[in-house]
């Protein structure tokens, strides 16, 4: 298995993952886990496919996904448990780290291979990378943690995404452009979490 | 008028009526009440629609039910009182019932004629059967009823979903495997609401 | 530049101020700052887009639109303070009321481009106005405003949809009618406005 394969079913894994304690934490039943958690790993690629008019959706192709987070919902209160105990909190944020950078990348990519002007191609990589949490939110009945808690988040896949492109307009070959972008979303955001910068 | 046709107007309007109750309850306006009902009769089949990118929408094609929406909308209030008195609470279960199966099996077959997976099109007839209610409830400011009170609604839509799916594939005749579908959400439904059997 | 492109760039300004104001009393960050500006501004269009499926979307071709709100957001704590200095409430009502004029009739002549029966148009038309503020205040966790405070917003919208189909399908000419539309939706708006008119 390739290591973007691992990457990115680690990231969509992190993103069911924190569907999963978002919905048990309202005391959803297994339906509503497993809405909440496909909603959080696929609502921001799926909300970027809908607007650039991009079918099919990768989570159609790729069923595999889809029932994959279907056991883990069925097994998701003992889950939950299990990996509280033995992933630390350090872990899981690294893993989001590198998760919005990945999706990030991804989605700017695409929205830059379907003729999106730059400034909507940043935005389409940000809203890949972040609207999956946000449609969690909106599902649980709050206000999107990402728009409110100060935390550099949108502004981490922002900065990053420029990265991106700035270098693919420059001329640097394509696979370090992208790995540039992912590694630069991952390390601000790692910086600013344990450096525990705020936003005004 | 053919039986499937009158079937799929009492879904239709049963949904617009749980809209109205939802919307009336919340002291909304005649705009509101509209609005919550009609999202709440063509919401999951619209949302299904948009992401196997198909287009014309149904309630685009057949406005004469947008229309009876609305008329109703305006005469909500009247209508509510007099309907309550008229039909029982286990009328308008039964009807919800028969909408439920109804919807989720017109909404698996699109998807599978629309060339989608298995399991993905059997998540494509539950989004068809159950988002109408949830967009409904995240209009009204509610965590979505059938993400969190535990009632079996979501899976009777999932279980016979996967009975057509399975007869579909073994060669039964088509008409058979669809009826065999509506039917058995619809007893599902039926059975585990007066048994009154939660889930966890 | 031309008189309509002036209104255009008022109302996406309206919207999107009236985001700004929403998004800091919910105490949001400067993403979320933009995000809801950005939704209400543009929101309503897009999700007319989406259901008609016509693409490119419009800020998507217009990527300065986008750019000026990032740039506003940026500067929103002290642009609301000056703002409410300068501006008026009683200018706000009245640009926002060209705005749902403007939008709604653009919306309903796209609808009718599109193929659209009449009654569907004029949802299309109304939809385009108002949806923008629908989703501001779902994502900022509220009912939306336009749906529960019984002031006549999106009936001002309705009858304006209906003046301009009416008077197109007469043949008048098409910017009389294009006109008269934006003109009755304003006016009508401000008239309830100001005589603070209620449904019930």
């Amino acid at each position: 298995m390739s290591l973007i394969k691992f990457i990115e079913i680690l990231a969509i894994l992190v993103g069911a993952f924190s569907g999963f304690i978002e919905a048990r934490s309202k005391k959803m039943d297994v339906v509503g886990v497993f809405t909440v958690a496909f909603i959080t790993a696929f609502g921001g690629g799926t909300l970027r496919d809908i607007l650039l008019d991009k079918r099919p959706l990768f989570w159609v192709t790729h069923q595999e996904y889809a029932i994959l987070i279907f056991v883990l919902a069925l097994i998701a209160a003992p889950l939950i448990r299990t990996l509280r105990k033995i992933v630390s909190e350090r872990l899981i944020v690294i893993a989001d780290a590198f998760g919005l950078g990945l999706f990030s990348i991804a989605g700017v990519s695409e929205a830059l291979t379907a003729g999106m002007p730059l400034f909507i191609a940043s935005m389409m990589g940000v809203i890949t990378g972040i609207f999956g949490g946000v449609l969690r939110d909106i599902v649980c009945n709050e206000i999107p943690m990402v728009l409110r808690d100060g935390r550099p988040y949108a502004i981490c896949s922002f900065a990053g995404c420029w990265i991106y492109l700035v270098m693919q307009k420059a001329g640097v070959p394509l696979d370090l452009a992208l790995w540039s972008g992912v590694l630069a979303i991952t390390a601000l955001r790692l910086l600013t979490w344990f450096r525990n910068i705020r936003l005004e």
